[in-house]
């Protein structure tokens, strides 16, 4: 036991050391990055995508895009005329610091504003593991149901901004996002919690806003 | 690296042994025995509480909730008329064997027909995990779009079952049945899949013929 102990320290702290060697090649090259989590379904590749098209090049983007299998999201997003690079995990749960290293070797940092990393759809594992982000964003969507940031509070009490994602299907999943903002202020008290359908438009303003307002928080650091 | 891989194994082989263990006290103990899959917010819980209204007491049911936190989906199964246990798994990404047993503690096996196991709502890592069960169900929903068992392949792959939840937002998500079944069908050849909707009741019925169906199979092993 004493043994699994020692070894779990070791892979985290190799982890880690990576994570902290990309913050620094992010910082320097004056790139902004966001690591996005959610469930499987809830609509990260959407919220790029739409990103993408209403970023319209006035920000220079990029994404990762993590996943056990297919490179379905990175063709939509290339779709979207961004540069993508894909990571397949094989079985693996979340992505990790040396996978997102090597995804970089296709993407050239020096002319980026902003490099969005999606991560393997999964609302516990990926939270466990600093991908070297500036910033971590949660989504959610109303079919999942309200109670998901008390019932999976790894996923949200970290994060730096929560996304409501299909507000269009609120009265058709009879969610209530009142008593989702209630469960989210129990794990979370300070996230920003940005209310938007990716389908419909409504809302996308303020996640970009939020991106821009964000991205200039950080600047100072590196510029 | 050899002395990780040495004790993944060890680890791998102690949960195994004891979900051997599990498997042999459900036969004896003549209970049916399946473990329910899928990502945050497809439907599990719904689809238990249904099953519970449904059965009515025609078949003696039980449940175990896996979650991360919280005892809400227990409280849901037993307003629903039905014994339940709650596990919590603090960080757990999944269920393991060793926490099954100590569940059953408070379930009478000997005097029910049917259990199922709630897993974590994880479409990764609950699927490398052995319960002892006799059956897998994976469910996913229509909000989830109709890729995910492409992109989860370890999820859809080794499960008996396929269940599609949410088939009454089927037009407000621009779902595709028949697309989500040719997915199915590149990862697992032979699982039937039931389509339903927990809201509106439609489908409700193959379910629960499944279920008595899948408890006749595996009888004569055990009376």
């Amino acid at each position: 036991m004493a043994k699994k102990i020692r070894l779990a320290k070791r892979i985290v702290s190799e982890s880690d050391r990576v994570a902290a060697e990309l913050a620094r090649r992010f910082t320097e090259a004056g790139v902004f990055v966001a690591n996005l989590m959610s469930s499987p379904g809830s609509g990260k590749t959407s919220l790029l995508e739409e990103t993408a098209r209403r970023l319209d090049g006035r920000l220079r983007m990029a994404v990762i895009e993590g996943d056990l299998a297919t490179d379905r999201d990175a063709r939509r997003i290339r779709r979207a005329g961004v540069p993508c690079r894909q990571i397949n995990t094989g079985g693996g749960c979340h992505l990790n610091a040396k996978q997102v290293r090597k995804a970089l070797d296709g993407l050239d940092l020096e002319n980026l504003d902003v490099l969005f990393i999606e991560n393997v759809g999964n609302l516990v594992c990926p939270a466990s593991f600093d991908l070297g982000e500036h910033r971590r964003v949660v989504l959610a969507s109303t079919p999942e149901g309200e109670d998901k940031p008390i019932k999976y509070p790894v996923a949200f009490e970290g994060v730096d901004v929560v996304v409501l994602n299909k507000i269009d299907l609120e009265s058709a999943t009879g969610f209530s996002r009142a008593t989702f903002r209630r469960f989210v202020r129990q794990v979370n008290r300070t996230a920003p919690i940005l209310e938007l359908s990716c389908r419909s438009g409504e809302g996308m303003e303020d996640w970009l806003d939020w991106v821009r307002a964000e991205r200039k928080a950080v600047e100072p650091a590196y510029r």
